[in-house]
């Protein structure tokens, strides 16, 4: 198995596209990433989407992509895990590279979810969850986890306030992120009078409805040593599965799927919690922020919420989360999230992230998940080099 | 690199599966393929299908089979490549497994496009094609094949009625595999008659719409060594892309993506088409067999057709297709077509294809086209031991 690096990195801004096209943001990212890397072809593309199909009536992304991007003939598929597609298809790119089956893979997420041709997004979105045992009952995906975060509360003693601080930090850290949707910050008060969308979730717990692409160009690590930009490797990738409907689990408020995920990735690393300088993890929602800090090892059991709550989850804490924003601030175009998440550690890593630079980041962990936890998808990322 | 053999396949019968979901059928399909391969776990399972979100409101269906299979916890994802979602899966599987990155990977492709939510199958099917420039037209994908049908009688001079030996020898090879979906021979004067769908294009020149799931167990060939049945190896494994829009091509009668995909697979194995003794091919139209003939150097430019009609694909000819139905008679149910076909040519190799066995059958080749030929992945099969 080689070592494979990130050897380019590009991104559009999040927000509503009304004036661009699916394929239009695709290409803007994947031009950025091939520039970045100064490739102008590859061996495969892998695109990590979600509802093409549903929301423009388009599926057969991989060939459409790859022709629209000058990239005609090569080896090109869609990968879909729900909201984890972006990171299942970097997976993909990852699974060729390490095994010597293609030098240059780019990867591409992308998703638009405004500007569609009739279906509700909302309902679409569902479409993550079990069909049969919880769409067919009405559940959405805010419904199924405002029965996870009601649980929460209910179980560890916490109020509603108590999740502000997920908020705060992620609108925070999005102002300084040129390509972020909401570039404003909120106070724990506006957190609280925000309103209600499904109850205990309201609008600042929630990760909007939005457009976006990010993608990246992965090679064997060895390949890129003599390179201008500081290099980045995938020290690990993982991924671990659960039910897919919530009232399977043998304990709801347990990301099973994330802890498999994580234990995973740390093993393959070498490493655990402790050595992990940022964490972009899959903040949809602010009960999801929580139960991935408790199943990635970075809290116990219902002590996910104090890690916020403590102040340990800013750029100087002990657990940087949502550096650039996060599924929150930087907006959640399903997806592409989890390329974003890749490229914004990468931006890290290269000491590039401007006033939201982690001091000295060396080791950064990305996890996105698909659905309530049923997919979950885990790259740990580091910097090669000194800088 | 190592060699990578298919050590289980099953199948469900193809059909309209008015009882069952699709999860049943992804789990009728699997269960068989690891019963065959002696196998009760899996290191991972990727999933073929175009149309569950469209059909079924359903996506995550790595997570949902994995999990409904009792596979929970392990790697799943879904792939799409249209009508060559089922082909992309084994690819992805391969890869992994090839690389060392997996010691077992399950692979299933399932469809079911009867019992719908509402959608109509062939507006969703569509989606295979340009959404922005063809479907956005009115076009369908038997619109799109009714017009290279015409151009391609116009060039070479042939008639409706020349198409019809694929119909027949589909239809006949049918008769005598049990898992098909139209098990009664046709004959030439019924095709002349059948009713017209789109000019040129009548019922028998297509292949119906309908549900199926069938799956393959892919490990490293050396683990297979002492194994009872008679193991196959992929000689070759490789995917060409072109643009979606027919339009965008410089010649609509050349299918370039299945030329690259074809080359690239010949390439890897060190073969020709001089070696294959059967084409399993992707005859979703008769139109798109003739030209598959020639993308694949079976024929040249414009001589597809008579092949066929020089009585060469039969299970003695030169170049036996369809030789268990084909995705005319057997039936495509679209994102498992591509596990179906090299399922059948485990069959063939095995020496277990009964009254349709290509005598001494050594390699076969597979090939399963997205769209109207802007995916293509060919699979070459080798028989590992003489039987």
């Amino acid at each position: 198995m080689r070592d494979v690096a990130v050897i380019g990195a590009g991104q559009t801004k999040v927000g509503e596209h009304w004036g661009t096209s699916l394929r239009h943001l695709a290409l803007e990212a994947i031009q950025a990433a091939m520039a970045d890397a100064g490739v102008t072809n590859g061996d495969a593309l892998y695109v990590g989407n979600m509802l093409s199909g549903e929301l423009e009536g388009q599926e057969h992304l991989g060939a459409l992509v790859a022709d629209f991007t000058g990239l005609r003939g090569i080896e090109a598929f869609k990968i879909e895990a729900a909201c984890g597609s972006g990171a299942a298809a970097i997976r993909m790119g990852y699974i060729a590279v390490a095994g010597g089956l293609a030098d240059i893979v780019i990867v591409v997420g992308v998703e638009k979810m405004t500007d569609t041709l009739g279906p509700d997004t909302t309902a679409a979105l569902a479409m993550a969850a079990d069909a049969d045992h919880e769409a067919a009952h009405g559940a959405s995906f805010v419904t199924i986890n405002a029965l996870l975060m009601r649980r929460y509360m209910h179980e560890y003693g916490y109020d509603h306030q108590d999740f502000a601080p997920f908020a705060v930090n992620a609108h925070g850290n999005a102002v300084n992120n040129a390509y972020a949707m909401f570039r404003f910050p909120v106070s724990p008060g506006s957190f609280e009078r925000a309103r209600m969308i499904s109850d205990p979730i309201n609008l600042l717990d929630s990760s909007p409805i939005c457009d976006g692409a990010a993608a990246v160009v992965l090679a064997p690590a060895d390949w890129v040593g003599g390179r201008p930009v500081a290099p980045v490797r995938i020290a690990a990738s993982a991924v671990g599965t659960d039910t897919v409907a919530v009232h399977d689990r043998r304990d709801p408020l347990v990301l099973e799927g994330a802890r498999l995920s994580t234990r995973r990735a740390y093993d393959q690393a070498g490493l655990g919690p402790r050595d992990i300088d940022l964490f972009e993890l899959h903040d949809a929602f602010s009960i999801m922020a929580a139960l991935s800090l408790e199943a990635a090892g970075f809290a116990n059991k219902g002590a996910g919420l104090g890690v916020a709550l403590d102040g340990e989850i800013g750029l100087e804490g002990r657990v940087p989360v949502a550096t650039m924003g996060g599924l929150k601030a930087r907006g959640h175009p399903v997806g592409a999230t989890g390329v974003y998440q890749v490229v914004e550690i990468v931006q890290q890593l290269r000491g590039l992230a401007g006033k939201n630079q982690v001091p000295d980041a060396r080791l950064g962990m990305a996890q996105n998940i698909g659905g309530s936890g049923a997919t979950v998808i885990t790259h740990v990322l580091e910097r090669m080099v000194d800088w």
